[in-house]
């Protein structure tokens, strides 16, 4: 199978495309470096360093005898995308090139319209290059969980069945996201859409919660290999700037009550997920929808057992309760299914306590690293 | 009132801009002369000349005496409408400013992504201008009721309460339109309902039918003031291309059945609902939608009018049938709610025999001017 992975330099899209090579693919990975020009934009480096693609492709070659091929661009370029995907001739796409942080997007003016012109931009290069020089090919789409926002009716799988006075009808799941990021990525669903119901695209939206987690049965290999891990406001998740505050002794910041619930999965969860799409390609005219996500936790879940497994270990953890940056609920209904990917096969792994310690040394071992000036949030949603 | 109109150059940014005026409203039009442009790009010129805006507002001083201010220049363009909000401080925009035209934006790469980048570009702009610089200023948006599509159910005034599992929530009504252009107007629906949630604006969301006609009050005072006219496959509405095509000796070229139903009404009604959504702005943090139009009626029944009309005036008006170059429902449910703006006192006028007689007798008085080659569909929204 030839796959071409779009962001191929990310968080997930450098694990993806070492599984996918491993596999036997034949991979590309596209990438032009913007999530790393905006984290040294705004000090929002990663605890360990991350070698450049090139040097990347040749440590995983050295020890995996597998190669995986380069090309640094930039994904809202239609002449490029069009010529990558004209010349390698994919069987599918992932496209995981977005700008993905909801604080960075909510920094303001510049912030947001570079968030709107990258994450909108790439995706309907990818379509029209698609639908040119490779119309079979199947385009997986990184959605996000985020783009449901917190409904107080339950969250189907990106498709509901309305019925109203006395009469019925199949609908997109009506989205209403919490960041202009979140925005960017419902716009990039509408358009999706739209071209597959007229140009019989096959898509893929794989609806993500935040990942956690930086082990894969290949980065493990070489440390060097492993995926980028930020713990600041901007671009680190919530559980990576709480292991990052638990080893540094800095109370862990819960932001207002706590009681946010998202749907987690471990990175190696997502790999699972990635392939089995792949494995399985939507039909020509049909856009696929997944939940992808194994658990249901709130943020004050995950600051509780991160503090349990830290003091355990020795550390000095506790929890602080911050003003909530965010306009979000803090306490809501929260009921997505995630059926759809566990029917495909995925064998779900939880964050056990033993997920928790295993990340807690992780971050220990490189604790001379950590910036404590980027933990605490920079960026707050609405201005006094 | 000072009412800054975006795309003052349209077929309906002028009409409203002279109303506006009379009203005693200070009135500022900005334009680019995008419209102009394509048009010409596309060989879609209208079927009266229109005169460019200095001229226009030149002409309605002289027969009103109000003056309009007129600003050329790119809404896509953050500094230019920065710059024109923070110094014209508008109580309202009405914001036409988009490519209007759906084939337009089926007809190929460039011109979708034009589509794309203009529409959603000037929505943008105008958000952050209104954010930084006249942050209590009402927006009024023109949206469609090509946002809805043709669904099964009944069509709610843009949101809709969905009962589902034993619970309930309020949602955007969802949204599927028939081409890229449409589902710009989706985009920025999502866009504004985004930053209306997180920045307390003021928003109304005008989802208006196909408009006809060119007899406006101020209008009516000098023909080098009416609307422009387009008839053609690309720019021009299918009522207005029947009414040349009756006056040409063409036959009425009704796509498929004729059966695809949509909400009509009067260029004079736009220029009231308008004028009813000024007068009562939506409060901080609403996005008050309505649903603009004052009567469905079919292709079909368009045609037949038109004939019936034309025939008694003497004309020779035959009707034909051509496979249909876009991609829709052509026998479909159709029953769209518009009470919104009745509440608020719109008096309704209708497509009567002597509306289509009028505008019959307008098209003959500049027959000699029909370019018949631009009548025929040149688009189709997908290729053999």
């Amino acid at each position: 199978m030839r796959t071409l992975i779009l962001g191929g330099d990310g968080y997930l899209g450098w694990p993806t495309a070492m599984r996918l090579a491993v596999r036997g693919d034949d991979v590309m990975v596209v990438d032009n470096y913007l999530h790393r020009t905006l984290a040294r934009e705004t000090g929002s480096e990663p605890l360990m360093p991350t070698p450049a693609l090139l040097e990347r492709t040749s440590l995983f070659r050295a020890v995996s005898g597998r190669d995986v091929a380069v090309e640094i661009g930039d994904c809202t370029d239609q002449s490029f995308v069009d010529r990558i995907v004209d010349q390698f001739q994919p069987d599918a796409i992932v496209h995981y090139a977005e700008q993905p942080s909801a604080p960075y997007s909510m920094m303001g003016h510049v912030e947001a319209k570079r968030t709107l012109e990258n994450n909108l931009g790439t995706t309907f290069a990818v379509i029209w290059a698609v639908m040119r020089h490779a119309p079979d090919c199947h385009i997986v789409k990184l959605g996000t969980m985020g783009e449901y926002g917190t409904p107080n009716i339950d969250i189907e799988e990106g498709w509901i069945d309305i019925a109203h006075n006395g009469r019925h009808d199949r609908f997109l799941y009506p989205r209403q996201g919490g960041s202009l990021y979140h925005t960017t990525k419902i716009l990039d669903t509408d358009l999706l859409w739209f071209y597959v119901r007229t140009h019989q695209l096959r898509v893929t939206d794989l609806m993500q919660g935040p990942v956690y987690g930086v082990s894969t049965a290949e980065a493990d290999c070489d440390e060097r290999l492993a995926p980028r891990f930020h713990y600041d406001d901007i671009f680190g998740t919530v559980l990576n700037r709480f292991l990052v505050q638990a080893v540094a002794g800095i109370p862990l910041t819960v932001y207002g009550s706590g009681g946010q619930t998202r749907g987690f999965l471990n990175i190696e969860d997502t790999l699972q997920c990635v392939e089995l799409a792949l494995r399985t390609p939507a039909p020509a005219g049909d856009m696929r929808i997944f939940n992808q996500f194994t658990e249901r936790l709130s943020v004050r879940e995950i600051a509780r057992r991160i503090a349990d497994v830290g003091n355990r270990m020795g550390l000095d953890v506790r929890l602080t309760t911050v003003a909530n940056p965010r306009l979000e609920r803090e306490e809501h209904y929260y009921n997505p299914r995630h059926q759809g990917l566990l029917n495909l096969g995925l064998q779900p792994r939880y964050l056990t306590d033993d997920v928790v310690a295993d990340l807690l040394e992780r971050v220990r071992r490189h604790c001379h690293a950590i910036d404590t000036r980027c933990v605490m949030p920079r960026v707050r949603w609405v201005r006094e």
